[in-house]
């Protein structure tokens, strides 16, 4: 498994608006059905099965989508506290998302809330997700709007389907390096809490 | 991937309570170190690996685990609807979790809610962890105690870290066949909702 956990492009975080993290290159929509065969089969809460996925490789749609994160994130950096503005500003995080269009497929996964444990069932899936694009030489990132409810709207989706989170994927470009991982036994205690593993 | 997305124990919904689904075979510690060690690779909010696992292997500590479960599960039996009430005796779920003793080991995984999109991220990493155990022929099920913040205190966690599952790990001796998955087509749309791939 290890040589696939290293080259997904993972945080939001450090994304700067100028510089491509997702290469031209096109994508294959086999490559992304594969991902899904994977993912369905994720256990889920009582085996419903919550996860809804949109597959968008049309440009017209993707700057759609680009236009309503991008007037949600605007408003929520307007709004946000002055503590997390200045995080913003050193994490170069702004409301720009240019990898929604960058990227040659969206894939938007939503959750059925009426089932049980549907956003955590729908985020195991999204791992199953990453794991097999890491598989295929491909990367994602996992990018939800601030505001997931007005991006809903853009597909129509009905309003007991969550925004999960939109998978811009695609062959990166990005050349920053991996984040860093807390040392192991940080986060693993043996029995009980604080009693190192 | 396809070799490892068939074997996990996946639905809690169909254990019986008078058939192992765990062999009594031993799991090696550092199979599930393997697994959280590709885990903790997983992107998270803000990079900020909001989980916390919990390794136990102890059968004082799982007889711990298993009672305050039960004790728990045995008030939420007592307490849904009628409704509610019938769907568990078609799928045989009842208040009584023999898999928490009968598995070699327990691992219990907290998110810490101060962080972004905890609860999100620890379940992207649980998908990790399951594919992992699937790699070393290890199954497991995800099993979420019905209140869990009581169960949270048997393992002297914080309030702020939420007990998100726990994986009961061992050799499946299950014998019941994989549960359906619906048809890949009723998952998947293209641009837009209800518009089929």
């Amino acid at each position: 498994m290890s040589h696939r956990i290293g080259r997904t492009v993972e945080s939001l975080a450090t994304r700067r608006r100028t510089t491509r993290v997702f290469a031209r290159d096109p994508v294959s929509l086999s490559d992304v059905l594969y991902c899904l065969r994977a993912a369905v089969q994720a256990p889920s809460g009582a085996n419903r099965q919550p996860w809804r996925f949109v597959v968008v490789d049309d440009a017209k749609m993707k700057e759609r989508v680009r236009a309503a994160c991008e007037e949600q994130e605007k408003r929520h950096h307007e709004t946000v506290e002055e503590g997390l503005k200045q995080w913003f500003r050193t994490k170069n995080i702004t409301w720009h998302k240019p990898f929604l269009t960058e990227a040659p497929i969206l894939l938007v996964v939503f959750s059925d809330q009426k089932m049980p444990y549907a956003t955590e069932s729908t985020w195991l899936a999204v791992g199953y997700i990453t794991l097999a694009l890491e598989e295929r030489h491909l990367s994602t990132l996992t990018y939800t709007p601030s505001y997931p409810d007005n991006v809903r709207e853009v597909f129509n989706a009905p309003r007991d389907f969550k925004l999960e989170t939109i998978l811009p994927i695609g062959h990166s470009a990005d050349t920053k390096a991996k984040e860093e991982r807390r040392p192991l036994q940080l986060s693993i205690y043996r029995h009980s809490w604080n009693i190192q593993a």
